[in-house]
């Protein structure tokens, strides 16, 4: 193995992502070696343009390019329905779908006890400063994770609102689109049930 | 999703590394916004520096950080044992071996007639010339990927130095260390039978 630095700090670093482990990095380091002009040069632009211009929305902590995104300052978006995500990645999931209308709002986590994450540390605070300030009659549609702590935080938030003329949903628990039952978890399958609807 | 430039841009440019799919890429974009000093600006520096200073060995064809890289400036390396390899990827995996003593040649590709790839396009000439250069007995290790191009190569390659006094090996070829022959596909059961050894 070669042990010059740069080649062993550039196999480090893409072993960080996640995806790469050790062995790809290494593969991956090894095709932008034979690929310098045609990837490895345009992926440093492509970072250093990320680094030079990317930073979060001040409104709702999307990541973008301006002050404040265009999720934010389109004046087709309902501005009365937020939806709260935990993170960037999730406020792309739902963008994907292409049938959202509101706004988002992104945590940028969620509350935890073991790793002593409190409403501090993500931006529960500026959610109710967010809310709060303006008026209209406003929706929070909760689209946190269905994990433990993705369901703390979803309480948490909703606790905050329970006084106000907040309306706060969550999103529909079920059997996912083209789900097979015999695969599914028993705690999906009694949220569908609980939750069934006139057919 | 947020379509700003520098955020897709660099998705499309991850994608492009091998073990990276679209999706994974846009993991990786997402992990490296909200690493950014951790991990997005040490990428950046680190494929920065590989970029100013790691250029390939003027001997050998290894990607190194000088003019010519390590091995072949190594004074214990035996400068008589020249293994030939397709790509530094191969070199790689020698020295992991820490058992080869001698020094290298990558070819940075194989002979190929369906991509016409004929000897001017991979460092076939070099070799000739770097091995005729110098006297001594020297040995060339033949470890092409025992691939039809690999093959096709190596015979080039042998009949190259044919009628001089080099002499050429080639990797043995057999059952893998820890190999299962219920396993194994059918030509290497058959080279591992022919070329037998006594126990």
């Amino acid at each position: 193995m070669d042990n010059s630095d740069p080649i062993e700090k550039l196999i480090s670093m893409l072993g960080k992502l996640p995806g790469l482990g050790p062995r790809s990095a290494r593969r991956a380091t090894l095709f932008l070696l034979t690929k310098k002009d045609l990837i490895l040069r345009p992926l440093y632009m492509a970072i250093k343009n990320v680094l030079e211009n990317v930073s979060l929305c001040e409104t709702c902590g999307n990541a973008c390019t301006d002050q404040v995104c265009k999720i934010c300052l389109d004046p087709k978006r309902d501005k009365n329905l937020i939806c709260v995500v935990e993170d960037v990645s999730d406020l792309w999931a739902i963008e994907r779908t292409r049938s959202f209308k509101g706004v988002f709002h992104v945590l940028g986590g969620t509350l935890s006890a073991i790793e002593s994450i409190g409403p501090e540390e993500i931006n529960i605070i500026e959610l109710q400063r967010r809310v709060l300030a303006e008026n209209g009659e406003k929706e929070l549609i909760l689209a946190l994770n269905a994990t433990l702590e993705g369901q703390t935080t979803s309480h948490y938030i909703a606790d905050l609102f329970k006084d106000t003329n907040i309306k706060v949903t969550s999103l529909a628990k079920g059997v996912p689109i083209g789900g097979e039952l015999d695969y599914l978890d028993e705690g999906t399958i009694s949220a569908a049930l609980t939750a069934r609807k006139d057919f």
